[in-house]
């Protein structure tokens, strides 16, 4: 794939447990022209799906057409259960900027593909995060409060009018959500102790929601197996609050305890710039360009 | 360029100071099939220009047979000056493993380049480093020592047969010198003081001949205008001595004189990968696959 625009999606689908289904979902969006199927990661528990998916803005667009057309067939929310909130067969849908692509294009990609859901499926659409049409419509676990079983009393109350399609629920399929975000870093740092309340109290410290760093969600973990504890964090907006600001928080917060940090963990994927940028900080580098890498020299225009 | 298998060569030329020579030369190279010319660097001082290319091997190969070709016609060594040791025309022409490239094809690509430009153009070729035919002539200032000037009678003493090419050198393009190496990463190190002597101490401290890392070549330079110093080194094997140990070397030894690294700097290229386990040192990953790098994902063959 040698494209000059990069756009990433990770749509979340409502399905994990019936093998031949996922399989047969999963088939329906191979060899869709300038995209690629990066991981599909069904989690039994949650009944649910992750796909991570890249192309360009157009192939992708294509492809998500066929994931919502074939889920609609395989998937009927009033017989799923799982653990995870749900309320669309396609649950969401986020797409994310990668290469020469910008948040706006990626907002207007979801608006382009929110418009063709709810024409072609009549299924709601609702955008969230940076396609959100309303501020309190960012936020994804606002949106879908109530689930899939709520949501045919709650598109009716005023302001849940979808942003586009109709003002009642697909009776399989419920509604989707479709947004514009930044990519997530899940990342985990393994601490020297088996005190899961350390781990809790600096997670406190450095997550925002309790006064931490702005793109910082974050909890302790027990890693029994190991009989040591880590901090597993959701890094929301890397460019702004970058890996190793949020490592060496932690680190500097595991010292007030006598804790050391024995080794850290990457969940899935990371942007390359993230860890440019991680060598660029701890070597002191100045005036770095990311020109100076090789690869990306090779992969500009001539 | 999408290409499966990427190599690197850096050709040195002996000319810099024409300007419409060099300009001739460059304009003869561009445009070759699967090749990429990265960076021209000339240098008025050596009267030298070290131009980067990548491509495929034969892309590589093809441009590389017509730099020989131009550079036989347009530089004559009989009337080049310059501060630079060099032997030939084309002085020196390294292959690099870049992406699903061994040293081993490098090689064996330097020894296939040299074998032509040998019956071609009747020019002398000496294989060097990865590619040398004996151990004595793995080292490009052994082979160069004596210089163009030198040559005429060097070549005719016991040990010098060419490893292809005439027992004479060419009267106006001298020899060559074809190989395969590493990449080379140019990084130097910043230091809070204005006291020469102790850069010094410390390049002697961290480079290979002075009793220091094994793939570091290292000397103290002064920063006039900002009235610092650094460490200036080139990295050889940044696989087997790796850019953050040579710099946390480099801080430990600067430590001994209470001087701080106040920054550093990377000069040309550096392979996506060293800083990729920069990142990864830095930040105590345990388990990191180059495959969690989103760009590197994409680049998989599907």
């Amino acid at each position: 794939m040698d494209l000059k625009k990069i756009v990433e999606s990770v749509p979340n689908i409502s399905e994990a447990r019936r093998e031949d289904v996922l399989k047969r979902i999963i088939d329906s969006i191979r060899n869709v022209p300038d995209t690629r199927i990066l991981d599909v990661k069904p989690d039994l528990d949650h009944n649910r799906t992750v796909i991570s998916l890249a192309g360009s803005p157009e192939g992708l667009k294509t492809l998500l057409l066929k994931l919502y057309e074939v889920c609609l067939h395989e998937i009927d929310l009033r017989q799923h259960k799982g653990g995870h909130p749900r309320a669309g067969a396609v649950d969401v849908t986020p797409f994310i900027p990668i290469k020469n692509s910008t948040m706006e294009e990626c907002a207007n990609l979801a608006r382009e593909l929110g418009s063709e859901v709810a024409d072609r499926f009549s299924i709601p659409v609702y955008l969230y995060e940076f396609a959100a049409s309303r501020e309190e419509r960012r936020d994804l676990a606002y949106i879908r409060r109530g689930e899939f079983e709520g949501f045919a009393q709650k598109i009716k109350q005023p302001g849940w009018t979808p942003d586009f399609g109709p003002d009642a629920i697909h009776p399989s399929a419920g509604v989707t959500v479709i947004g514009a975000r930044m990519p997530l870093i899940a990342f985990n740092v393994n601490l020297g102790t088996s005190d899961l309340q350390i781990a809790n109290k600096i997670a406190k410290a450095v997550r925002n929601s309790s006064g931490g760093l702005r793109f910082v969600k974050a909890m302790g973990v027990a890693l029994q197996e190991r009989n040591i504890v880590q901090v597993s964090m959701n890094l929301t907006d890397y460019k702004k609050t970058p890996v190793f600001r949020a490592v060496e928080m932690v680190r500097r917060e595991a010292d007030r305890y006598g804790v050391p940090v024995v080794g850290s963990e990457l969940i899935g994927l990371i942007p390359a710039e993230a860890l440019f940028e991680t060598a660029e900080y701890y070597l002191q580098m100045e005036n770095f360009q990311l020109s100076q890498v090789l690869e990306n020299k090779l992969l500009e225009e001539s």
